[in-house]
């Protein structure tokens, strides 16, 4: 009955090793979730926020979601469409508390629908990862491009909030905002900027700053884990990130140690020194464009919706280390 | 709104560095289940094998799940209620043949009801690990109970058939079976033996044996990473296990070197030799039982519903060598 | 100038994942020893205490080692040779206080000699590891042979009284014995046993008892990461162990359950209860006898030499759960 | 006897899941050293090219060391001493060719004088760890701080080597050089460059760009363990790097999709593509300046220096996913 075995694997899909989240799911499949295993007991789960950053992570006006949290320039993605992202929790939780047990969620895919395949046949171009799939697995599978959508990003966004309330309860906070849309460096002039890109069928990159304030001094070790080495791995870990930096960064070269001696960015020799975390990524562009031969809407401007991802990624590094 | 953090986290709720297993789900929630990452493309699932194995962990009768894979004697628990154990596959599986991403699945637990929440208060026992529980986190959490219960080894079993059949592509095979109850050593009286003991309001022990066939030669690594001190620590995970030993085990203590040496049980030096694997295990008798104050039907010998689960930690465990 | 590369690694030489224990070494080569991760700062270590182990597991006479922790029967072994086995310790201790950093040491093989060699090219035979080590790596490596060898043993000891030292301050305290040689359970005839044994050019196994004290009730999770399959793990990773049984153990399953409940072995659960401790594990007899043609002095009962090695582990096991 | 325990440790020095590095010793200790564990037997070391790596490491002037591997500008530091950093091998490795075992080594502290405590008690300036270790571990151990000594790297250059050596064999090559000095990009003046610095009291960073070669297409994983996540995280781990990118990278943002859609930075969707690999990274100036108040000799571009370890971490990452 069993014919053959392909060998490929798309491993590994466990983020972490005190809290351990396991991502599933394709984006045509039944449905996308996680499992996220570490978190302690007693946990009043704030939906709300999760269901906001949901919407912030899916391009949703911030009208639409306008919470005290939901903050910073965001844009309007062009993709932003009616994809209600509701959570079903299967286990972890009781009456809105954490048990302490692992916590297993998923997200219906809903609009999975027979012309999806047909858009993922087409999606075989420059820039994306179609080739590198073909060349690791073997075989032309758009199934398993299912695996690397960026619908994946969904269930991160789910863990990152409970990752985030429980920071939120130890007096953590996590900021990330768009500071940079191709040259463009005013947030007022953001939306215009992106506007362009779309109208002309073309696409444009971002730079994504974020800011952990709250985290106690003494966070990382000075070693091979050093909190900025995690940090990177985490950020680095989300499609169409091309670069990780903190404190002064790469912008930094020009200035003599006498002038930038005192900007640590949060972080000296490995461990967070008390003060305010920074840290920027910046984010591709899409090739995925009416410019490079792409029908149909196109999301001009990918580092707006990385925002929520951004921030989800940075508490489920944190939470590794509390 | 949020109130307080109990700081207590039931982890770790994953097995396997190569295929990862995540265990989820309480006994009364929505659904218990796991994700199995590092499963390679191209597996047609054999289904009916799986719905097999959980008939066998929920103790049904042979001739109920005559399929040819069934072998041994089992048994018939008296705990075997009309629990149709159906998995729901939620990703990594498409047209039944597996994708090479993670693979989660859930069962419903459709019989919770609230008499079951009542059936756990009174299940504070000695030779339980309620006591344990309240001494590690701190409440008397009937609900976190609910993660303790046997019933998690379904999602177990699960994740062991898909283990057990990629095996089988390999040519490998696992047969576990019960070759003790009590005193007992005669298969033929197992059911009779057993039978006594619940008439009685007792419980009795039994020692299963699994024996691994067809497994390369120079599988386990020769320092820590013994295969047979993983296959102990897979084995000795299985709730009520008392005991592992393979080879000639602790029997072979009266014998001198000149009468054993050519007993390997399949292992020398941490690596499989190539011939027959042979360990057994003991799991000890209940102790809920009518005699012991506990009311109800019992399971008179929690080790017959333990072979397929004997069976799934080894298939568990031998897929992280390949 | 680079030949060719054989595929062919010994690994995974590193125990835990809290306390990380790396063992290096061949017992031909200039030295063996091991990394220690994980231990405190500010621990005083007891020098003799390490001296006093080493001897044990090198079979000195107990009168040689007269120390208040020497205890229970370990015998003399005939293999005792004067190995002075001398720790140097390169890192992570200063004026015999540890640093918190890693400690690295090493024990100098003085007595490799060239006929050595011969030795180990004579130690083809029935009950041996090497003929799977030859299937596993395809050559007949006798220099990989070296890292196989029981000397490696010497580090975990090292290693294993630093985490029994830092139990210690806990109110841990782990003391292995041996209980039984062949069938004989007097330890009072233990030497003469063995003696016979030996006289005979045979060899026996023994069962090694050990139990833990001081351990609070909490330690181990319920579902995979159970304490007896973390302490199984240690153990069966020690050369010649076949079995590890706690609590009522093989013996139980006589046994129903109204009589044996009470006997929890010190876990409930896959959690220590916060009672004493005690397992047990069956060592084999060397298949290395003048009765197996193997000429020279034999070592007619290695369970003797394994008591400390058993403390050892089980140290190295406790401390990844404080 | 024992007094007390302080319960900070400095973890974890462990790297990497495959080939495991453990990183050991004390800058002011007998020695410092490493373990590398997942080599494969039959490679012949090359221990000039390991001396002419340490040389780099230690500042040397390209014509001391002139191999054929030698390559880019590196400058000369005005801290390279004269430490002959010898290489003892303990263990892995017989006549010059790896066994297969763990390969463990130590370069002895021959320098290690009471002056240097001074030095180190000297140490606690702006910009440095020293602050933060006073907070996280509680104690002002200038002991401890020679954990976090740059000299540690001279272990991470080892190891590297033994790394870059097996990736040679299978057609890969790493190079490393520093293409930015503060503001200049031209390698014919960043030796001027430099000494303008130092003459002045002053510091500068550095950027360093590092090329990959000869890669399979398929390395990496789609999804958390992407090739760029893992490389970021080993290059994120040396002392001083305060940034990563590939591709584009940062510079990138300026410029639409239409105009970089084919710069991959020879990765795409976490995978290499079969093109080169190219990131860069950036180190900032150190703190310890006569500018500073830092008395005697300083060095003005730390980053020259860091180009020999941002090659071995890339190839202590590379090896985790052959």
């Amino acid at each position: 009955m069993i014919k053959f075995v392909l060998e490929f694997v798309i491993d590994m899909n466990v983020f972490g090793e005190k809290w351990t989240f396991t991502s599933f799911g394709e984006s045509h499949g039944a449905a996308i979730g996680g499992v996220l295993d570490g978190v302690p007991a007693g946990l009043h789960i704030d939906f709300d926020m999760i269901r906001a950053e949901l919407a912030r992570r899916a391009g949703k006006k911030p009208t639409e979601v306008s919470l005290d949290f939901y903050r910073g320039f965001t844009g309007v993605s062009s993709r932003a469409q009616n994809e209600p992202d509701e959570v079903e929790w299967l286990s972890g939780v009781l009456d809105g508390v954490t048990l302490g047990t692992p916590i297993a969620f998923i997200i219906h895919n809903k609009d999975a629908r027979p012309e999806d395949y047909e858009f993922l046949k087409h999606n075989y171009r420059v820039g994306h990862a179609d080739k590198v799939y073909e060349l690791k697995y073997g075989i032309r599978d758009h199934r398993g491009g299912g695996r690397a959508s960026a619908r994946e990003t969904a269930a991160r966004v789910v863990a990152g909030c409970i990752a985030k309330q429980t920071l939120r309860l130890k007096g953590i906070s996590i900021r990330a905002s768009l500071i940079q849309v191709g040259a463009e460096t005013d947030p007022a002039k953001f939306a215009d900027t992106i506007a362009a890109y779309q109208k002309d069928g073309d696409s444009i990159g971002g730079i994504i700053e974020c800011r952990i304030n709250g985290l106690p001094a003494g966070t990382g070790e000075p070693i091979f884990d050093k909190l900025q080495a995690h940090l990177a791995f985490a950020i680095m870990s989300i499609n169409a990130c091309k670069g990780f930096e903190y404190g002064t960064g790469f912008g930094g070269v020009t200035q003599p140690g006498s002038a930038i001696n005192a900007i640590s960015g949060g972080i000296a020799g490995g461990i967070s020194d008390g003060t305010e975390v920074i840290f920027r990524c910046v984010f591709k562009p899409t090739p995925s464009t009416p410019k490079a031969g792409v029908k149909g809407r196109h999301d001009a401007c990918v580092a707006v919706r990385a925002v929520p991802v951004v921030e989800a990624m940075t508490a489920l590094c944190l939470v590794q280390f509390l």
